[in-house]
């Protein structure tokens, strides 16, 4: 591990302060003008074509390299972690500083911003999880003081299903929703464009490998059908959330737009920043036995700083750069990713390559840590005031969110996301 | 249409108490022995090969035809009603007892009895929602027997995103899922097998033509939207779905499986048996507009008589008849299909072709009318009584349960839709 965290690429972008190092090597689906869309890989601030880069390769590298050659990552989720691996490791050779084959390399690198990058996977359910513990809490208090935490919270890895059909990448625009809301005091709902829209900062998660109908996935196996790791904006109309809710959870108010970052960062690139699941607060229940998970060292809690920073119409205007709303991490989910897939498939249900699973809002405890508006703003009561005066109580016509993550451990090469980020129009008339 | 009604097929079987008379035609995945499953259209006890007939055809039915003969439907729900209606026409040529074509179509019918059935398409999302008034009584009264339904329910078509992945065909078994349950008087989950298993009664909607992200369907629209209607059993674990379903909604206590029966059956089929939409109840609030359709006599009510019967393994031993356990009726849905349909993309939300909407559970307001075991024995407490003395809370291994539905109006041939059944296996040890 220490040699790799070495070495360094003759793609010079990829050395200095690049989210995308000789030890990141994301995948994602890309295109140039006129071309058609195919799966690449990121280096600097190149990306190199997997399918031409396919023919350089043998055995099960060059197996994994045409699979990620289409327009979607799904067959290449679907090989596993062996194939993965084998063409990270040709690629850590093809890339590195020392390599031979520069020359052939060149002419199928491209500059990313020549490039569009599309959905990495045609995704065919979407979950969205509850796990980082402060939003709850924040969520919570908002409507139960007193009880900001419900009892199942600490034994269920809380989910629901969410809408593939929205999910779009990174850049894509959203129009604010219309929606029935019902205004304080009143008892009966208007229908109009959302007042409370807001974002959530989450990690995705990329399923590889599925399971057969029925056949749980064990908790010490769930690791390996993590394909790899992305940012995640769960948009979210708060307004229509807290009339529609009851008693079967969030839908429209969800379901207008997901955003994702493009890059699909491997659970091989992150293995440097995984530790072992911090022991829970004293007097927490431990997890039940098929969550349980005897080798969290390796499957445990990943070292990932989250960010959300805001860019609005006036800041645009002026030029001024986006403005950090939150730092947070991923050691607030109280659950781990392997948790996640051992429950999701608890009970026999199928999950397939290219599922997406969403962490839920990491928020931290601290004020400048909160992941969305509706904790910064305590449900839009505080209003936040922005360095250039304005103030926000959520989102406005013309906002963009842009959500970033970097790992960065001392003695490590820091490797990072890139970004996920969306603009909001203003509402149909 | 009266016309329509008095046509009778060559097809004999098709002319008497079939569920697929020469009005009904409803399309499906079906597959011979060594055969790739293909699209076909059932006419009494046989199926008639759809991509085979196409080569009879011209216009927009040989499309039609031809979009409806790959392995799934949903390039056939894509086109939209014209090329659909187009086929229908020209099959009820076809298939008519005065048809000069009998001989050429011969070789192209299989008996069902020979065939396989598959799911009719691939489903992007599966909705499933509640608009069972008397249903969500029911239930309500059993958490809240003073407030059983909530404020929002009048005025929202409540609903929720379900698991597309689990969805199967009927005859497919179900295993027992696994998961967390509270026992009564306990603070701390145990995980086990369910023990309170039960199904649920729901008319199954097909989404045909999609809308644009962004771009909301009107109601007057929305009824176009449709491709067609079926049986769907949307199984439920109901000690799981008590302990996870707070604060975000069920999860694991539905994504083990939902059934669908094969047959999709047409708007045009059902064209006889709608009706203006009930007027509400005294005191009841009107939709709001984008909910209100001046058209309700076209988009409106559905007249589909609905039935749940149960066939426990003592049953099959001694060879008895499944026995009915429930009679209800589509008349029970609060809200219009053309609302639902309405309702779920006002907010942008994209609908695409072969997506699938669950009504939710159709009760009847009566004992003998109730669409699942939880309200039959009000939660576990009453168990019920078989013909042959055994006695149910909730499904039992073996059990098996048959939704049937059949539409049956003075003066007009009834049409079916055939059978969603699915057989409970035990849980995994």
């Amino acid at each position: 591990m220490s040699h790799t965290n070495l070495r360094r690429s003759w793609v010079s972008s990829a050395n200095g302060h690049s989210d995308f190092p000789l030890q990141n090597l994301p995948l994602g689906i890309f295109s140039r003008a006129g071309a058609s869309p195919r799966g690449g890989v990121a280096i600097g601030d190149l990306i190199l074509d997997l399918g031409a880069v396919a023919e350089l390769l043998d055995g099960l590298a060059k197996i994994a390299a045409q699979a990620a050659s289409t327009n979607s990552l799904n067959a290449y989720f679907a090989l596993g972690a062996e194939p993965r691996r084998a063409l990270r490791t040709a690629l850590l050779c093809l890339l590195d500083e020392n390599s031979d084959q520069q020359a052939e390399l060149h002419p199928l690198l491209y500059l990313q911003t020549d490039c569009q990058m599309h959905l990495p996977a045609k995704v065919g359910d979407y979950t969205d999880f509850y796990v980082g513990i402060h939003h709850a809490m924040n969520v919570g208090k908002l409507f139960r003081p007193d009880n900001p935490l419900l009892p199942n919270y600490k034994y269920v890895p809380i989910g629901y299903h969410g809408r593939a059909s929205t999910l779009d990448v990174s850049g894509t625009a959203l129009r604010r929703p219309h929606g029935q809301t019902l205004a304080p005091g009143s008892e009966v709902p208007d229908f109009g464009p959302c007042k409370r829209l807001d974002y959530e900062l989450e990690l995705g998660i990329w399923i590889g490998t599925g399971n057969r109908l029925g056949q749980p996935i064990a908790i010490g196996q769930a690791a390996e059908h993590i394909a790899g790791f992305c940012l995640l904006n769960d948009w979210s109309a708060r307004d229509l959330q807290a009339w529609e809710y009851q008693p079967l959870g969030p839908f429209l108010s969800k379901s207008f737009a997901t955003s994702v970052s493009p890059w699909v960062v491997s659970a091989e690139a992150l293995e440097p920043f995984r530790a072992a699941q911090q022991p829970r607060p004293a007097g927490d229940p431990q997890p039940l036995p098929y969550l349980n998970d005897a080798n969290d060292q390796q499957h445990g809690a990943l070292a990932i700083e989250l960010e959300v920073l805001l860019l609005t119409a006036a800041m645009r205007e002026a030029e001024l750069p986006p403005e950090r709303l939150a730092l947070s991490h991923t050691r607030h989910m109280y659950w781990t990713v392997a948790q996640l897939v051992a429950h999701h498939s608890a009970n026999g249900c199928k999950l397939q390559p290219g599922d997406l699973f969403g962490s839920g809002t990491l928020s931290g405890p601290e004020p400048g840590q909160f992941g969305s508006l509706l904790e910064m703003t305590e449900g839009g009561k505080h209003p936040i005031t922005l360095s250039n005066g304005e103030t926000r109580r959520f989102l406005e016509d013309g906002d963009e969110v842009i959500l970033k993550a970097r790992c960065n451990l001392p003695g490590l090469p820091p490797i990072g996301f890139g970004e996920c980020r969306g603009k909001v129009l203003p509402a149909l008339r």
